[in-house]
Order: C-alpha cells, then sequence, then structure tokens
C-alpha cells in the first residue's frame, strides 16, 4: 500500500447550510497537494453576530499550508458557494476554475479587490478537464436553480470522487442543463471511491418537483390579479425569474426587474448566453407609465432583507411605485429559518396597504433547488459509490443522510468542519482534527468569530455600558468627583434619582475612603469601581452593565 | 339616540399574537367607565429588543383614566393573557377577576411584588356574572389548551358582547370544557352585538382537530422507542403535558416531569381540582435510578429558550441526567416564528449526542390550542354578532378575518392597538386614536420602547463603542494626550497600527490645531471629536462607531 493518501477536509458547509468550503489532498500525509472546492459564505445575524457584514470560512489552515493548493474550484454562482472569492483569494494565491458564468459573477467580485480576470480561468463542461497538481478535475452539469450548476469529479491516483454541489434531479430545470442520468452513469461506470453530497433536503420525503412544474400556476395566478403583480424570489435564483417571468409575460404582463442583485444576475445570464428566451424587460424608470393592471415587478428582498425591493416597497416606496389597496405580493420563496420574522414584518406592512400577501401556498409556486430524499437514494443508484459523505448540512442533515447511505448498504461517515478524512483504504476514517471555526468581515476588517470583539457587542446590547472617568492628581488624590456616562440603560431606578448622580455619589463615597494603596494601584482601582458600578445598578435599576474605567494621573 | 356609548379599545394583541389587553367602556364620551381584559405579556428578542426582559403592554391611557376602571377580567392563565398582572397591578389599583385556576396563577405573580391574593376575585363559570360599573360579566367557558379557559359574556346598556378570548372548538379537550354549541347558542340566543375574536389561526384552512386525536400516535412513538424518552411542549399547555404524560404511562413508561415552569403549572392544576387523573410522576432525583427504557421526561423549552430544560439537556446535562445515542427527543410543538434558529440549534446539539429528535411530523404529535378558518365560521354562525371585531392577531391576521366575516354577510371592523372603536350605532366606527405602544421591564425599571434605551444598546451592538476622555487644564489647554477606549471594534485596522492609537494620533493632532473657540466649548469639542472619530475608524476599519466623549476641565 502506497504512504499517499486522498483526503477530505471540510472547512465550510460542514456543519451548516451555506459558506460552503472544502479541501481535497493527495500526497504524503502532511504534504498532500491540496485543491479548494468551493469560497462561499454565510450571512449574519443580530443574534450571534450584530454589525457582522458577511461570515466568511476560516481559512486559517489553508492560509499556514498556501504553498501546497494547486487551485479553487467554484461549482455554481450562488452567494454560499462563491460569495467569498472576493475576500479570500489574495490570502490564497492560486488560480480559480469555473465555467463562464460562474466565472463572470466571481470576477465581479475579485474587481471589487482590483484583481483582474486573469484570476478566474474559464472551464469546459465535462469531458474536459482541468489537471491540478495531482487530480484531474471536470465540471459534471448537474440541474439546480442556477445556471452551469455543476458536480466536480475529481480523479485522483486513489481513485475517482464525485462532489456534488447543489443539485436537484430536475429533466426540465428551465435554465442550467437537465439532470442527464445516462450521462452521469456513463461517468460513474468506472467506479466511484465517494460521492460528497449534498444533505439539505433529506429530510423531505416525497421526490423532488420540477421547475417546469410551478410556471402554469403562476400564470394563472397572475392572470386572475386585478391590479399590479409584484413577485419576489432570491435575486440568484435565474431558474425562478425566468418561470416568474415568462408566466407573467404569458398572462400579458410588462415585466420589470427591481433590485440590483437581481439586475445584475439576469444581465450576466444573458451576456453569457446561458440564459435565452428571456421576455423583454421594461426598465423600472418606465414602469410607472405602464397602467397597474398591465405590470408585474420580479423583485429582490424574498428573505425580508431590510434594504432590499420587497422591504422598501412594504414600507412605502420604491423607485417611484407605491402598492395599493388590491394589489397582490407573491412570495415565490421559501423562508430560510431565522429570517420569518423579516419577512412577517413585511406581510404585515403590505396588509397595511390593503395589498394580498401570497405564499408559496404548500408548494403551488415554489419548489427547491435541492434533491430530496428519494432524489439522494437515486443518485446514489446512479453513481453507486464506495462511499458517501454528505456535506452541506447542519448536523442533524449530515446524520440523516449518513444513516441514509447506511440504510442502503453503502459506507457512510459523518464529516463536520475540520475533521479530515482519509479516503484512501475501504473504509473512511478520520485522519485529523483541524482547528477551524467562521471569520467574519466587520466593515472593512476581517476578525475571528472568537477574538471577543462581537462577543463585546453583545454584552453592550444585553448588558448596557457604563463609563467612569476619574482623575487622581499627583498625589494620588481624587480630583473632583468621579464622572459616569451611560449608554443603553435606563435613566431613572428605584430611588427616583439620576442613575448615573446615584453612580457618582456611591462612587465619590468609596473613594473618600480608598486608601492609598487602592488609589495607586490601577488594576485594583478599576476592579473595586466596576464592582460598585455593577452593585449599585443592580439595585438601582436590576441590572449589571459593562463597565469601562478610565483613570487619568495628572503628574 | 343616548349620549352615552359602548366602546372597544385594545391596547395589545391587535397587531401582533401576543400581549393581550383590551379595554371596554361604557358611558359618556370621555367619561365611559372601563373594564380590562387581560394583562398579557409578549418575548423580547436579541433584534429588536436586545437584554430586555419582558415586554408590556403600554398603559398609560389607563394609568391617566385610572379613576374610571371598574375591574380587570383574566380570561385564561397564559402568560399573553396573564403575565403582566404582577408588573402592572399597581398602575391599575383595581381588583382582578378570573375563575379559580387562572386567579391562582395571578396570585403567584402578585406575590412576586407583595401583593395579597386579595387583589384577586375568584369568579364562578357562567351563568354566574360579574357587576363592574355599568357591565355584568360572565366567564363562559370554552375550549383551549389550559383548564378554566373563558370567553366573556359583557352585558351592557347597549347590547351584550362576546370577548372569545382564546380557544378552539374542540369537544374533547382533555383538560377544560369541551366546546358547548348548546349553551354557546342559549347564550347568544337574545342577540350579541359584537363578537370580539381570536384571530390567530384564520390563515388555517382545514377544521382544528381535537387534543384526544394525538394521544395515541404518541403511545405508539413512544411504545417504539428503544431508550429513553423525552418529550417538550409549552410548560403551560397543560393539556398537552396531560396527553403526553398519559400516553407514556400507557406505553409503560415512568413519568419524570422537568422545569420549573412545568411542575409549578401542574401542581396547581392538581390543587385546584381542574386536572383528574394525572398519572403519577417521579421526581427528578428519583428519575436516574429508572431504567432508561422506562422512563420518560416531559421538559419546559420548545421553543429553544436557553435556559429551559430542553436546552441544558441539548448542552449536556440536567438534573443528572444525560442524553445517549439511540434516546427520542419530541417537540410536540410548533415553533413560534422567530424561535426557529433556538429550536434547531437544539436539534442539532441532539444530532451530535446521537438523539434523535422528531417534530409534531405533519400534526401526528400536535395539534393547535386555537380556532381554525371553518372554526371561526363555525363560531360566527353559533353566536349571530351584528359586528366581529377580529382580536389576537397580527395585521394580516385581522384583515384576513374581517374578509372573511364581511364574505359572511357580516360586519367586520379592523381595529390595532390605539383604534378606539365606538360599537354603539349599527355600523362600528373608529371614536378616536389612543398613542399607544410598548413598555420594556429592563431588570427591574419599566422603559418605554421609544425611550431610546434599547435603541442605544442596538446602536452599539451594530457599531461597536469609543470612549475619548480628555482633560484641559485651567487655561483650555490640553492636559496631556486624549485617551480612547475601544470596545466591541476591531483592534487593529488598514495601517496595521492599534486603532486606538491611530485615533489618539488623529485627535491630538486635531487638538494641536484647535483654537480657543473649540476648546472652550464642550459641544463644538465634543462634537468635532466624534465627527473625527467616525472618520478615522470609517478609514481604518470601515465602520462608523458610536462615540462617547468625555471633556474634564480643571479649574
Amino acid at each position: 500500500m502506497s504512504s499517499e493518501r486522498l483526503i477530505y477536509l471540510p472547512l465550510g458547509g460542514a456543519g451548516e447550510i451555506g459558506m460552503n468550503c472544502y479541501v481535497y489532498g493527495y500526497g504524503k500525509p502532511g504534504k498532500e497537494r491540496l485543491i479548494v472546492v468551493d469560497l462561499g459564505v454565510t450571512f449574519p445575524d443580530m443574534d450571534g453576530t450584530p454589525g457582522v457584514d458577511l461570515i466568511l470560512p476560516d481559512i486559517s489552515w489553508l492560509r499556514e499550508n498556501s504553498d501546497r493548493i494547486d487551485a479553487v474550484f467554484i461549482t455554481h454562482a450562488h452567494e454560499d458557494h462563491v460569495g467569498a472569492v472576493g475576500h479570500l483569494f489574495e490570502q490564497l494565491g492560486v488560480r480559480i476554475h469555473a465555467r463562464a458564468f460562474t466565472a463572470r459573477i466571481a470576477r465581479g467580485k475579485l474587481a471589487e479587490y482590483g484583481i483582474s480576470d486573469d484570476a478566474v480561468q474559464v472551464a469546459s463542461a465535462w469531458p474536459e478537464t482541468v489537471q491540478a497538481g495531482p487530480f484531474s478535475v471536470g465540471f459534471l452539469p448537474i440541474s439546480h436553480s442556477i445556471p452551469e450548476s455543476s458536480a466536480l469529479v475529481i480523479d485522483t491516483p486513489a481513485g475517482r470522487v464525485i462532489h456534488s454541489g447543489d443539485f436537484k434531479l430536475d429533466t426540465t430545470p428551465l435554465v442550467g442543463e437537465p439532470w442527464d442520468p445516462v450521462l452521469w452513469g456513463e461517468v460513474s461506470k468506472g467506479g466511484v471511491k465517494a460521492l460528497i453530497c449534498d444533505s439539505t433536503n433529506v429530510f423531505s420525503p416525497q421526490p423532488g418537483r420540477s421547475e417546469a412544474s410551478i410556471g402554469d400556476n403562476i400564470e394563472k395566478l397572475i392572470a386572475g390579479a386585478p391590479n399590479m403583480v409584484v413577485a419576489t424570489t432570491f435575486a440568484s435564483n435565474v431558474a425562478r425569474v425566468k418561470t416568474l417571468a415568462e408566466a407573467g409575460a404569458r398572462a400579458g404582463r410588462s415585466i420589470c426587474l427591481m433590485g440590483r442583485a437581481m439586475r445584475r444576475m439576469i444581465e450576466a445570464s444573458i451576456e453569457t448566453g446561458v440564459l435565452d428566451s428571456f421576455p423583454k424587460v421594461v426598465q423600472s424608470e418606465d414602469a410607472t407609465a405602464i397602467p397597474r393592471e398591465n405590470l408585474m415587478l420580479i423583485v429582490t428582498g424574498s428573505q425580508g432583507e431590510r434594504r432590499a425591493a420587497s422591504a422598501q416597497l412594504a414600507r412605502g416606496k420604491y423607485h417611484g411605485i407605491t402598492l395599493k389597496e388590491g394589489d397582490l405580493f407573491l412570495f415565490s420563496s421559501k423562508t430560510i429559518p431565522g429570517n420569518e420574522k423579516g419577512v412577517i414584518r413585511i406581510m404585515n406592512q403590505f396588509s397595511e396597504q390593503g395589498v394580498d400577501v401570497v405564499d408559496d401556498h404548500g408548494g403551488d409556486y415554489h419548489v427547491s433547488g435541492h434533491a430530496n430524499r428519494p432524489d439522494l437514494e437515486t443518485l446514489q443508484d446512479v453513481v453507486n459509490p464506495q462511499i458517501v459523505v454528505p456535506m452541506h448540512g447542519e448536523h442533524r442533515h449530515l446524520r440523516e443522510h449518513v444513516k441514509l447511505s447506511e440504510g442502503n448498504g453503502r459506507q457512510g461517515i459523518l464529516a463536520v468542519n475540520g475533521m479530515m478524512i482519509d479516503l484512501t483504504g475501504n473504509a473512511p476514517k478520520v485522519a485529523e482534527y483541524i482547528e477551524t471555526g467562521r471569520t467574519y468581515l466587520d466593515g472593512s476588517v476581517q476578525i475571528g468569530a472568537l477574538d471577543g470583539i462581537v462577543r463585546d457587542r453583545i454584552r453592550m446590547a444585553l448588558n448596557g455600558h457604563v463609563v467612569v472617568t476619574l482623575i487622581l492628581d499627583e498625589e494620588d488624590e481624587p480630583l473632583g468627583e468621579p464622572w459616569c456616562e451611560i449608554m443603553g440603560l435606563a435613566e431613572v431606578g428605584r430611588s427616583d434619582t439620576g442613575l448615573s448622580d446615584v453612580l457618582e455619589a456611591d462612587l465619590s463615597q468609596f473613594l473618600g475612603r480608598a486608601k492609598a494603596k487602592t488609589l495607586t494601584d490601577d488594576e485594583r482601582l478599576e476592579k473595586e469601581i466596576k464592582a460598585i458600578v455593577r452593585k449599585s445598578c443592580q439595585n438601582e435599576i436590576g441590572k449589571k452593565p459593562e463597565v469601562t474605567v478610565v483613570v487619568s494621573r495628572l503628574m
């Protein structure tokens, strides 16, 4: 047996839905040549990441081993697969490979960092392949909800691995190549060592439905609407935007796309030739001239995002357009867990305007872009892999997917972010645990999830902040009174006096009694002041705030 | 026509689900005698109310008119109907009326404020009534998910009003009185002026199912489980706790209740005699001695609450019990919008422990406690009110409920919090808009939602906080350098130097050039310092923080 090995290491996407980033390696242990598959992002929220702009994979391990990386491959142009290329490219310093449409989106992101188009090499679809160190990698078309979505066929000296990317089994997907079991059968017939597979919908028991199954329903809905129609979906769900636009056009409506992300996505699709026959669209400045009953807007913001077109329409106006009593608003989308409150807020704002809101209606107006449980089984049957490694899922999805595979008599292994799996032998095994986490893009800076910065912000949000300033003279005696500024705390508490007055009085009393060994010792002084402030606040308002103490000494 | 009028004024619950508080009045305009129905709470979240302990109705208007209030009535003992009695009782200063079980829960809350049991008067069910000013009020039993849930029959000189409270039409509810259409028909046959009605499930198209419909499914699930079984539901869903306990007992399990809120609720039910035949329970300290396959825990925390029993079990241990591979955890509940992430977090933690998690499974293991759309129509048919006023719903629910009523040929009116409705004439009309909002219980203090306190906390969470301290001497010249403390911001930015060093250098430079008219003017000085700090931070880290400036002048 060779001492070289084939490894798989997820750095994002295994233990969560989003932020996909996977590493494959081949070579002697610790010296494997590496390729990276996907550089995605996930989105922050007020709960755990207030003020953060984007969440990126933690690529410290790749940075430390950057001389071993041969290439990056991007499976498709969704944000959770391509969103981090701009932010992380320079830390990796290797070329990115992607199909034409994906490449165009990636280049747009790199351009924001002033990185030239050369950084991305356009790859053709299977059977063409890209050589990268010991790997030969082909982009194998598979249906999803965006053009040119691809699985990767990764050939290694230890055998062939198929990395599914995001997919569904759709023979009429509207955009992108249809699911082609014959092609997939041919690719697999020589034997597939491992299938690394999307797990998103492993809990959905019914076979997935085609994108083509909802167009007629949507057309009927629009045809029956007496006034303006507005529909929203993910900006990057190019298939759905097309379904909506075509349904609207068939119902006799002029189509207007609103929201920068959506317009950009459709432009890129048209320019790269992957979206033919898209209905003619009107510009938003011309939309207001069209009678309301002849107009259909397709807008961004299906997840309730505050700045997107949907939310702006819900608040009143967007590009001169205001919704009215009797208009129809369609959510052709599923609400991602965590976004419910934002979506419901918009629904209620529309309700206040008299707008009728329609959601996916049990599937009439939305289908998922991911493979359901029976579809996962179908793919396994076609590929017939020796090993199944679930990815793109929370822990519960990965676990269920392993169970499903084992139930069908295959070997499965549950690998979460940071778990390096050795795929060389007959049975997969854990080779190593890599320390990894998440990186936050915070303003223009990348910070670690565990740096404590966001934790401090959360603490201020929960507890409020008291700032105490104190001046000590040359003899270490307090000069004047201590001064307290409070932020985010009730101004008056139990004793019906200003909270800062109470705190200042308590601190003055303490300072009046404080011994020299306290007054000369910054650390001790700060500690005691904090304790007093916390205790007084607890008495006054029932909260223990964060406290910052600034002691200035005149010298 | 008399110049007296009958008014309805929602202060909470109309435009939201939760925080129920409704006012009825009768008399000359502006001098109506008033009664209050329900004093509920709603729960804070990190998004909009970080650090807040509870959200209460804003009763400023009631406080200003407290001499006009004759009584408070509580329909049932759920937190969103009774949770605020302790916090608001002293501001209202009138007696609370409730049925025995509800009274016991209310008294527990008042006791925390040292208020005696006399504050609550126990009322009997209809046909007995309570006189309160011009009102005669009866507690009309109706099925829900907690004992003694009641609608209120409110007789006024302008006619009979029925306030539904929370309800479902369940003829086998397990706890509480069954839905009795004959009784309701008798109460209504003299004519009902207005039905003020729960709207929670107006979007659920199928008739509601009985609590009795899920017991067998749950029993089967438990009987098939090889190891320990844990089930969670709302602590106050007494009916479900009973369903779960009985199903477990039938499956041969010893039952152990865990979580203070749940134990308290069941104790209160048993002591007030409203819960007969509850299976014998074992204490948590004895549970560990029982073989795992013979044990069933029923625990709090169905909404993912971090401190509840479920979350503690998910994190590792609760009262000496640790879950293991092959145990079963059942969510016999629906996740309230906004709580998804917390619930999913727990599910994944259980997945990591190898515990199998089962959710409501499309209704097999959970039914709602509220009336669905056809049930609302049934109630309207039985009561045959002149006017329907939807309550207990978000705007979209209220609007849909009005549409439903009007579609059935009834008068409906959409009234949100603060909208005073005149019900006297043949058609309801808006009489007045009352300024109202929400009150936050923040630590031990009640603050207004618009006081800016929580807004400041949110700003610190999003933007971080910089504190600048500066000492000026007797000649208004800076004494030493300015000092910057940062909290919740990256320590190093673009220029690879400590952020506070950069800020201090920029501020020193500014102070070196500052003219006397700036240095002698606190307001101007503060404004300029804030602007510099924001600009430097934007340059360095791409964020504009909150800034607090403390200028100390030696004199």
